[in-house]
């Protein structure tokens, strides 16, 4: 039977992996490089770097394939997302046929925590569900950015006995959020946090967690909003690319 | 300067542990002990073999608190729970300040991750914004019960573009939580999900996760919800204590 590991590489810093992260690691005959986009070089790099760091006398090949984009402009959302994930499965699928041997194992790093806004999870259990092709797979967690932020911050997600929501700037834009004293916001292309009708709430925020770029910014939203637009459009210049995420609380 | 790490050990499985993790542990002189309740053994043995398992050519020691505990029955919740944090401050002033010399660095092993109901990270902010004893201080993250319960059962957390409500049993029961369709509950003591009213909503529930006494159970609620009560009761009789969490997904 072929062997799958969904491999969660924590967010950014490599000593964010885990034991049993470098563990599987070391069990794997073939890594699958799915990223895209314009963080797709930086990435990758951190793929190969963190199998050179952690993987010890085991031969292991890479396998690059093109990930399928999501449409953009005016389309619906969740109907794009299908798209895209039914293209990436059959991507799956030909990767996984074609690439493995019935007695090897397989592995896809996912960065941060594949059970937090990542599809591979999904895309296998469907690829699972279809019967196109058959083999048991296993997941690792992994430290998400969620968890770096809060750590880098030195603040708790929750306040004392409430709930957390963790959603994305889209959501927040829409105004689907609901009214929780402690919301994280992810993948906000949008400085959705400009719309937060509160400006004492306060803002722990944070870019490229875990890494040597790392920047953190905190304090009430009547106060740091605008350099936080700022710095993120200044460090998205400079690097091409943005990976942040932030805490909003109720003051 | 004394420091002090606060160090995300993960749940349950010492695999868990990332390498940040592994590197603080080897830098601390003095680990402090805080564990209460049922549970108390079993969690100050598991902080006992993380040091010995990974903390290489060191000498270190425990030093083992009497945590206070919380007032339980008809009292008001958040004022006994600010009741006893501020215990527990007294507590770990003194140990800051008898058991730890300037140069030395302590350490406090959280189960699961410190940004995530756990109130050692919120104590020692306290603690340095009344003055009563300096230090600095360092968060190491670590692997939730959650991101646990999400890998056992192979299933991410969030609907495609979704939103994630983390919440406690208590809030749950109260009735206390949005209307998200990924709904997290932990330190559920009461069996709240009986209260979901669409019973076709999906349960993926997990006990002493990432344990050899680790116990999966999913379904719809109209299926299994009898069956989760039924083996929750019986584990808690076994061990003397649970440690649960759930995901409840709607259909």
């Amino acid at each position: 039977m072929k062997k799958i590991l969904v491999i969660g590489i924590g967010a950014g810093n490599p000593d964010y992996i885990t034991i049993q992260a470098v563990k599987a690691l070391n069990k794997v005959d073939v890594f699958f490089l799915m990223d895209k986009g314009q963080s797709k070089d930086t990435l990758i790099d951190l793929r190969r770097d963190i199998c050179e760091r952690y993987i010890t006398d085991r031969h292991y090949r890479f396998v690059e394939a093109r990930s399928p984009e999501r449409e953009r402009g005016d389309v619906d959302y969740k109907a794009s997302v299908d798209d895209l994930n039914l293209a990436r499965q059959r991507t799956f699928e030909r990767l996984i046929n074609e690439e493995m041997s019935d007695d090897q194992c397989g592995g896809f790093q996912v960065w941060g925590d594949p059970a937090l806004y990542d599809s591979t999870l999904r895309i296998l259990q469907a690829i699972l569900a279809s019967g196109a092709c058959a083999f048991e797979f296993e997941v690792i967690p992994g430290i998400t950015s969620v968890q770096a932020l809060a750590a880098q911050h030195k603040v708790a997600l929750n306040q004392i006995g409430g709930s957390i929501e963790i959603t994305t700037g889209r959501r927040l834009a829409a105004g689907q959020v609901s009214d929780t004293d402690s919301l994280v916001v992810m993948l906000d292309a949008q400085d959705a946090y400009h719309q937060v009708a509160d400006r004492e709430t306060d803002i722990y925020w944070g870019a490229y967690l875990g890494t040597p770029d790392e920047i953190l910014i905190s304090g009430k939203l009547k106060d740091v909003a605008d350099e936080i637009e700022r710095v993120r459009k200044a460090a998205r210049l400079a690097h091409g690319w943005i990976m942040d995420t932030y805490l909003l609380r109720k003051p």
